[in-house]
């Protein structure tokens, strides 16, 4: 494979030969994008234009239609992981429509729903890439935003009106489904379903989910429709039959020591979707012999681990990032087929500040899709 | 199975029938037993006098020649892992001479050479039991020494002159390797063996083996033996011609920030064999792709897990319990075949506290066996 988007950056052959291109004519005024962005670690998001790459053979340009609001959104932009390069446009749980496509790109035509995820690039020649896992690039991934692309400029992710792509890193998705809540599939739900389907949830499985979030709510989906024996772990009370209304089995409040003694050395699998500090233990000797935690929640600060506990009966904690290309495309086929979407709460961009607020206290079910329609109201 | 060994526990039902077997006849000169016991966790070993069971018909009575020292011996004395019941007769790294079998034993008969590991009992009947896995049985296996057993007598182990064990947990043993050589195989030996073939440590896989002591050298003999490429990992510059020599292609100096940096992301499968607290994270860092770090060490307070480095590439943290009973058999098939036994430094019985206080300053090439004629000496 080529070398991709930036081969052509603001070359002339781009626009030589005999096709002239709707692409070319318009070059120009395509680059222009507004958006919201923070400023710093500290001040609310606000109105940002920017330019975006000069499209490329193999580039796609989407008009943005929503974007989701992942908590991931919140620690780059309050640079909680560090390294955040500010300004930063968030998001990266895109759906729009293709404006335009350059002349190499075969996936997509203008006029297609299309997606873009975490991760807009990555090196394509390694075995992690050749095997279709580009989220474990050898060379590191280029994420949607925030990050330097192979050209060293700064991306800017979908809290904006337009978006330019290598096709590679764009996906298609079905008319049938809502688009504002396939949004959250390209992030919440492909971290959830690859984990799912690479450990084995299945007819047979007891799988349980930990945490009812943005993460949790498709990890419960996935988990129910793969056909597993779907345990729901929560904090909160109120979100019992919520769980059993979006496919848990069981729900089992996580401060109930009873009912989770119960639970001990029963799991195949377990899906840890919280980022708050947790004990790990208590999971941990729920699982079966060979039985796995994949965390996916990233918190900030270091579990701690007790190896005890995963030596008697052989036990695994592994971790898991998003999904491949291959595979985030199969996702948004399986959800067509199986009439799966995130449940949303859509807001115009001017509420992103509050939004954010609200994701910190978990009052969102389940995640806060941005309408970027709203970027042209004043 | 049947309940094994107690059923018939000092029931005549035993001793009835045609077949008057020389262990009816020696029943109760068989129960004496003396060895070395630790009193309290303050106090030095000292010796002891004690009584075995009477041997039911699926027993084997032991005359134990060799008892190796494990670190796990030292946690129990000294009750770091808590619940110690004393009188302690440590030991679990047992090889001696059948003096005896019971009328129903098919697996050893009085002559041969036999060893006992870390477990003596299990209840036969779980799916771990079944599947050969009596380590992870769901009941909890009967530890060798420091457990109850189903019966509630609290067992007594190696560092003593005779030993009744079920023959389910006694193992044949070749003739061909050096009897106090075999005696740490049936810990250290079955706990490094397990986890590198039940992750597939063979040709084309590079593993790695954290610590060179009791565990690590067995781990390194075996992966080598296996056919990986084996990368020993010390904090003891003076081990590395000995890494060499047991077997390893390359030895890392784990305080050699840029060898150390070299290995990132390169390896299927690390063996962490120390039981001190240390950084985890330098060698999750090292595996590639769906590799795994398999703890056997058991370090005493928790190790910190940043999630994030098991996320991205896909990562695994494993635990790993000795091995089965059909394994560990392998094990010592294995070992025969392959000339395999453990480096060991032979000691009478006098010198162990001795010896426990050099086990712990790492001052022993790898494991100190004790020689049980010794308990006769003044």
């Amino acid at each position: 494979m080529s070398a991709g988007p930036l081969e052509g950056r603001g070359d002339a052959r781009l626009y030589a030969g005999a096709e002239r291109t709707f692409l070319e004519r318009e070059a120009k005024e395509m680059t222009k994008s507004s958006g919201y962005a923070a400023y710093s670690s500290t001040t609310p998001l606000k109105p940002y234009s920017f330019e975006r790459r000069d499209p490329g053979p193999k580039d796609v340009v989407i008009d943005i239609e929503y974007c989701g609001v992942c908590h991931s959104d919140i620690h780059q932009v309050r640079d909680e992981w560090g390294g955040s390069m500010y300004p930063i446009v968030p998001g990266h749980e895109i759906v729009g429509t293709v404006r335009a496509v350059g002349k190499e790109v075969t996936k997509l035509k203008p006029g297609d729903a299309a997606a873009v995820g975490v991760m807009v690039d990555s090196c394509r020649e390694c075995a992690s890439c050749r095997r279709g896992l580009e989220q474990y690039c050898e060379q590191g991934m280029v994420g949607t935003y925030n990050a330097k692309d192979r050209n060293g400029d700064i991306t800017y992710g979908g809290y904006s009106d337009v978006i330019v792509t290598d096709e590679h890193f764009v996906y298609g998705i079905s008319p049938k489904l809502n688009k504002a809540a396939v949004a959250p599939l390209l992030c919440a739900g492909i971290t959830t379903y690859s984990p799912l389907k690479h450990w084995g949830a299945g007819p047979g499985k007891k799988v349980g989910v930990v945490g009812l979030g943005g993460l949790g709510h498709m990890g419960l989906k996935f988990a129910h429709s793969l056909g597993a024996h779907t345990v729901q772990f929560t904090t909160s009370a109120a979100k019992k039959e919520d769980a059993l209304r979006l496919g848990a089995d069981e729900v089992i409040l996580s401060n109930d020591a009873v009912a989770m003694t119960k639970q001990k050395a029963s799991f195949d699998l377990i899906l840890d979707t919280v980022s708050a500090q947790h004990d790990l233990g208590t999971y941990l000797s729920m699982l079966k012999l060979d039985g796995t935690l994949v965390m996916v929640g990233l918190p900030e600060k270091p579990l701690a681990l007790s190896t005890g506990i995963i030596c008697v009966p052989r036990r695994s904690i592994a971790g898991s990032g998003i999904g491949g290309v291959p595979e985030t495309q199969e996702m948004l086929s399986y959800c067509a087929e199986h009439n799966i979407v995130s449940d949303v709460e859509v807001i115009p961009i001017q509420k992103i500040n509050e939004a954010f607020e609200r994701v910190l206290k978990g009052d969102v079910k389940y995640r806060f899709v941005i309408d970027l329609a709203s970027l042209k109201e004043k």
